[in-house]
């Protein structure tokens, strides 16, 4: 794509982004359920303003990259480690359900056994990214039952990106090997503790040894350029690049310089993150949702079944944890799959383990689970239904 | 590409243009030179780890539109007002000479009249950040002759980028025609001064519209979008994007929000602008710098000659201030070339307009003049030359 084109979509992205998320402010919604319908509309299904094009896709993944570092680094970490005990119960309840409830539909719907697994773990990892925006919109980012979802949602992301990988092995050898799920698992687990536990030791001596460098923008660029490299190396290991962003987050939110790296990242995060939302919207196509046509009854009725198991699956998570918060907004706040769900359709559609029509289910189950939340979660909010 | 090999290309990228540009100014240089040296260094023609790839050189073109822009929005205009005729006087005759000894040294070393013209007018603008940043580091920004310096400096940027686009517009043209020259400089003086009438006007209104909505980040994501329309349009009517950047910028600095997008400006650019300078220090072929090498000779002399050129033509400028000034402080003052030469080079680069061979060679020239100037002015200022 020529500069100039990128110039122009860059220009309506943004613009059609704040405007967006302006009306969806004034009508008492968060801002990111505007930036998703802002998509919709820009996108090739209904104006075709925004279409996909690699270095858009890349600068969309990057956004997600900079939200999931700003999540991170804004995160108050004790506050995280208090409840990190119902976070990992809430991840390991909110991966059980929706796998199991997800394998079972698609066996119903006659699936393969294969085809099932695969639909059942897309079903699994929770959006960490729309679950902040939404609590962020909401100015509850700090809240306990916040810091529970988001949580949670970075150890479902690890566990789902773990059962791809798992389902990856198991269709490429034909068997479940007990040795390949143990690597694939302690590799994840050892990127994020090791990386938190070395992070917590090297961090503020590198950082401290930067801050007196002389040169303009010293520490934000080597905070940012830490964001990159963690980032490409939890892919580098088969995990996503947020898994990374987020951990070199949640390091940095523990160093003397947060608070300037938090604001430095702010600008950063207006620009790129609206692009991620942006061309989420983008990728419906509004066409396959019109139930007049008979033809997309089948994949409507299957993906409604993937929708309600993805919502009871999740749901049931926030009432594992017996303490004195909103379980239903926990719950809720797990619902949306986003990127990991669309990697995951994404993959089987390339990798021919799912047809077009399964694609299409599993998109229409990640975008309603991701267009209900914010207005749910709101209205939780308001009634404070506990 | 990937999104894993752009995560490790913009990490490498980022922390060797700052290590770079420590290094720079550890040695009393301007870290602008540490960043190209650094560029050099990690280039495909020395240790391979940045190389070109479609994204990076997008994201390049966005540094260089994110310079400009903040460049224009940074740009003191009432400072410049004061000595507004000298500074216009030394712009002017410090454009003519470097262009036309430029144009004639090419001339006798065999270059065509599209190159001549073309590295006639990457010999014309004064870096204003170079000399910003060397009379602040002299304790001497607020002395005359600093400000008929970054005066003139701002002024011969726009004069230079309405040659670029001129030289362009005689490029796709494929003749050198007065009506063609007359048309291109008129319809990019009538962008850069209506963009910046319609401006004054507009842009105050627009902002303060903007300024009531609640959004997060709102203000300064509409001012980023201007640029990028700005640019965008810049582009469409045939003058480079920067152009765009830089009036869009001019126009913001005017504006009651200057200080609030300045201060947002700076992080993007910090991200952005280091990816610019390395891909130019990058783009740089070194086995082409080799003395011993006989086939190295001839470029070697040419850019030396530019060399000589750029310094006679700039220094000369500073002697028609009839003033009781330090004129050569004036005349040495405007000597830097730097982002605006590099965008030249990279732009005849890019559209075939030169080869290589004459890319290094206003590079060497960019570099030079960076190179001396801070020596140079520190000796001046000390000596009391007059």
């Amino acid at each position: 794509m020529e500069i100039s084109g990128i110039l122009l979509t860059l220009f309506i992205i943004l613009i059609t982004a704040k405007i967006g998320g302006e009306i969806a402010e004034s009508l008492g919604q968060p801002a990111v359920l505007g930036e998703l319908v802002a998509g919709v509309v820009v996108g090739a299904s209904v104006l075709g303003l925004v279409r996909e094009n690699d270095f858009i896709n890349l600068l969309a993944q990057i956004g997600a990259i900079v939200l999931l570092f700003e999540a991170g680094v804004t995160t108050e970490y004790e506050s995280f480690m208090r409840v990190k005990f119902w976070a990992l119960l809430v991840a390991c309840v909110g991966v059980f359900f929706p796998f199991v409830l997800g394998y079972f539909v698609s066996h119903l719907y006659g699936l393969s056994v294969i085809e099932s697994i695969f639909i059942g773990a897309a079903l699994t990892a929770t959006s960490v990214g729309i679950t902040v925006r939404v609590f962020q919109d909401l100015g509850k980012l700090k809240s306990k039952e916040a810091q529970i979802v988001i949580g949670a949602a970075v150890v479902d992301d690890v566990i789902g990106l773990i059962i791809l990988a798992v389902v990856i092995g198991i269709i490429s050898s034909g068997s479940v090997s007990l040795l390949n799920i143990l690597r694939v698992t302690g590799m994840a687990v050892a990127f994020l503790g090791g990386a938190i536990v070395i992070g917590k030791i090297a961090a503020p001596a590198i950082l401290n040894f930067v801050h007196q460098m002389r040169v303009r923008g010293v520490l934000f660029v080597f905070s940012f350029a830490f964001c990159l490299i963690m980032a490409f190396v939890s892919h580098a290991i088969g995990l996503a690049p947020i898994v990374g962003a987020f951990a070199a987050g949640l390091i940095l939110s523990r160093t003397d310089h947060q608070e300037h790296v938090v604001n430095q990242t702010k600008p950063i995060a207006d620009i790129f993150v609206p692009i991620f939302f942006i061309m989420m919207g983008a990728l419906v196509n509004v066409s396959l949702f019109n139930p007049f046509n008979p033809a997309n009854h089948p994949i409507l009725i299957f993906a409604s079944s993937l929708f309600a198991v993805a919502i009871i699956g999740k749901v049931i998570s926030g009432f594992v944890v017996f303490d004195k918060i909103n379980k239903l907004l926990v719950g809720v706040g797990m619902l949306p799959r986003g990127e990991v769900g669309l990697i995951f359709a994404a993959y089987g559609l390339s990798h021919k383990i799912i047809n077009q029509e399964l694609y299409v289910a599993i998109l229409i189950m990640v975008l309603l689970t991701t267009f209900v939340t914010p207005p749910l979660l709101k209205y939780i909010q308001n009634c404070k239904i506990n």
